[in-house]
């Protein structure tokens, strides 16, 4: 089934990013910038709505992206804009926190598994960089180790470009191979006596369009044994994946409970927040030092957030999110199969990347990004996707009708 | 003049704190915990409206804090709340920036002097760090020379406190004292060659309650000069400072263009955004590497800060500031003298701060916050104050009511 489609233009968006020119180092910047995208994507976004986004030239689209994971309800989720809107009013930023950060603090903690207090802050590398500094305090040692090649933020300690960057930014690192438990034991018996901690995603996701790799169990537990046998700290960081594997923590599911835990994107629907979550025995650690940030306590997105994760309680949403999940994968394997196309989906199916074998610079997924997103439907053809609670099962119904003529279209150019 | 005050207290804010307790690291961290305050300060806020704050008990306040400086419009400004709701309900967080990410670049780029292109994030850190990264991929060099005990943020390279920060995360930094240029040039003799950039607050701020002390215009000459010399690249950091020295860039009245400048807290009226901002020379190097954040291209603090800079410029906010940092600073003069206090004000009457001589732990600063807060009067015995444009005439004559009570309530019990 395929149908003519005409790429769509965009003006608008072309326009304002020549301006942008003018005033914006490239225009524009960052994990947003258009360049990443399939050729021709629009830079600029105009509206939002449930699971609908709207480009600045006016063409709606499904989204598959939810913002690179914050909207986890869909945009402007009318429960919590409500909450919002009626916080806003009274108090937003202050001179001190309000009472839902007290609130909120108190929700984490009890729908978390391995978290017996919270820290609030605004990025996600504000809260991976925290639990470092908490895991040095703590133990009183030097050494992190990292996955070679992961994301954990864009501050020089892990950003991976190393554009001015020096070397001693990330003196006090060690980097393992993700699942290769020794990889993590040679590294081990290198710092020994000088181990502080381990940072781990929940599961691998490189950037720069690598296939996703789910974690071995028997890894998240080698590694959990490996700092309590060397009183290192484990840190998992679940900026990307909180609340999407799992409601009560991502490796709730393998039995390993991290001591400190960073979390961002999906915590407040689209509002900025990020967290550090831990156990009681790093509590007094996390407290010896000041750390703070000017907008850390402002009460909108503490309202937002709590409104966000009460919703996904009462409503089930993370397994509303994994049958969403798994009608769009099974979909894409049924229609990539029925073309004959080597496909290959990895991660969760609430947080899916599709790739081609056999493409070279991602030309393949690209091509099929382009086609779905001319066909009404965003889909980003480096970076995982995300479901969210607001996806019907009509819109992903939708949403495999464009997949599917993406996919002939792909299947008639390159194979 | 003393009149018989019973110091508030704060049943709501202390039954909410024993809370915080339970599931937050002492209950409470970073630059708004209460115990920095004055004994037995609240630590909750429960709503904010013009010049006015309410603590969690519903004592009202006149704000002479302004959330440590973003509230320059006061809180809740009707033009910019309007703004707001509007945006708001069109989109925020979202796969891309809208057209304000171009506005407000065009808007910063035409009221500050040295400006020809913006970058935006949330934090003071992600945009003084950002601008080390820029000034090190500009020159291929390493050294970054920075202000001993200022602050630049909460990060391990600029954070004060020192606990689990690494020797390597500063390796890259050499200290010089504020106003003593030849501190500037001996470092910048053993460091010849590897000269990257020198980073300097518009006026001396050093964290922990410290009087604060103009820049000397010759000292700010010779940090340009020198950097002209050795190919280094001047940063100014306004975080604290933007628009309310003046409005075009803070050293505008030296005659000093720095090659970057980090802002934030005044920028948006309260809400969470950052920028570097940056002169053509160092636009490529800028543009030269990743960076990014989650929420650094939501469209709503965009549009606050869009509004809250054109409401600056139509109604001269910064005339307005000073005027009545003008009424306030000579009304505490003429207060302190007329008890013989020994008084000493210091900083930009926008950003005034006042501390006693013979003080050893601010006892008497304390005592003279405590006094203000039990008249109404939220002032911070150990960090600058910020005026707002939303202070009245008659604001300010209220504030010199409640300040001269609490002079006199410090000169009985103390001189």
């Amino acid at each position: 089934m395929t149908s003519t489609i005409i790429t769509p233009t965009h003006p608008v968006s072309d326009a304002l990013l020549q301006r942008a020119q003018q005033v914006v180092p490239n225009g524009m910047y960052g994990h947003q910038i258009a360049t990443g995208l399939w050729p021709g994507a629009p830079q600029f976004v105009s509206r939002t709505a449930g699971s609908r986004m709207w480009d600045a030239d006016g063409h709606e689209y499904i989204d598959l992206l939810c913002s690179w994971g914050p909207i986890i309800h869909g945009y402007q989720h009318p429960k919590i804009e409500e909450a919002v809107e009626r916080q806003r009013r009274i108090c937003d930023t202050a001179n001190g926190p309000s009472e839902h950060f007290v609130a909120l603090a108190e929700k984490l903690v009890d729908v978390v598994e391995h978290a017996d207090w919270a820290m609030f802050a605004k990025n996600g590398s504000d809260v991976t960089t925290l639990c470092l500094t908490i895991a040095r305090a703590h133990t009183g040692r030097g050494t992190i180790l990292v996955e070679e090649g992961t994301y954990h933020g864009a501050l020089p300690w892990c950003n991976p470009d190393k554009t001015g960057v020096l070397a001693s930014d990330r003196a006090g690192l060690a980097y393992y191979t993700y699942n290769d438990l020794a990889s993590v034991e040679k590294l081990v018996a290198e710092h020994a006596g000088d181990l502080a901690g381990i940072i781990v995603a929940p599961f691998r996701h490189d950037p720069a369009g690598s296939d996703l790799e789910m974690v071995d169990p028997a890894f998240a537990q080698g590694l959990r044994r490996i700092c309590d046998d060397s009183g290192a700290v484990l840190i998992l960081d679940e900026v990307r994946t909180g609340f999407r594997m799992s409601f009560g923590g991502s490796w709730e599911q393998y039995g390993v409970r991290p001591d400190l835990s960073s979390w961002s994107k999906a915590i407040g629907n689209g509002y900025p927040i990020a967290a550090v979550l831990g156990a009681e025995r790093l509590r007094e650690s996390a407290g010896s030092f000041f750390v703070t940030g000017t907008f850390w306590f402002s009460a909108v997105p503490m309202v937002a957030a709590l409104t966000s994760i009460t919703l996904l309680e009462e409503e089930d949403g993370v397994a509303h999110m994994f049958a969403r999940g798994d009608q769009y994968v099974a979909g894409l394997r049924e229609q990539a199969a029925s073309y004959a196309l080597p496909v290959t989906i990895t991660g969760p199916v609430t947080m899916p990347y599709l790739s081609f074998a056999g493409e070279t610079d991602h030309e393949f997924t690209m091509a099929w990004s382009a086609e779905c997103a001319a066909r009404g439907v965003y889909v980003h053809p480096k970076h995982n996707g995300f479901m969210s609670t607001a996806l019907t099962e009509a819109d992903v119904d939708a949403v495999l009708v464009a997949t599917d003529g993406a996919f002939a279209e792909v299947a008639k150019r390159f194979f």
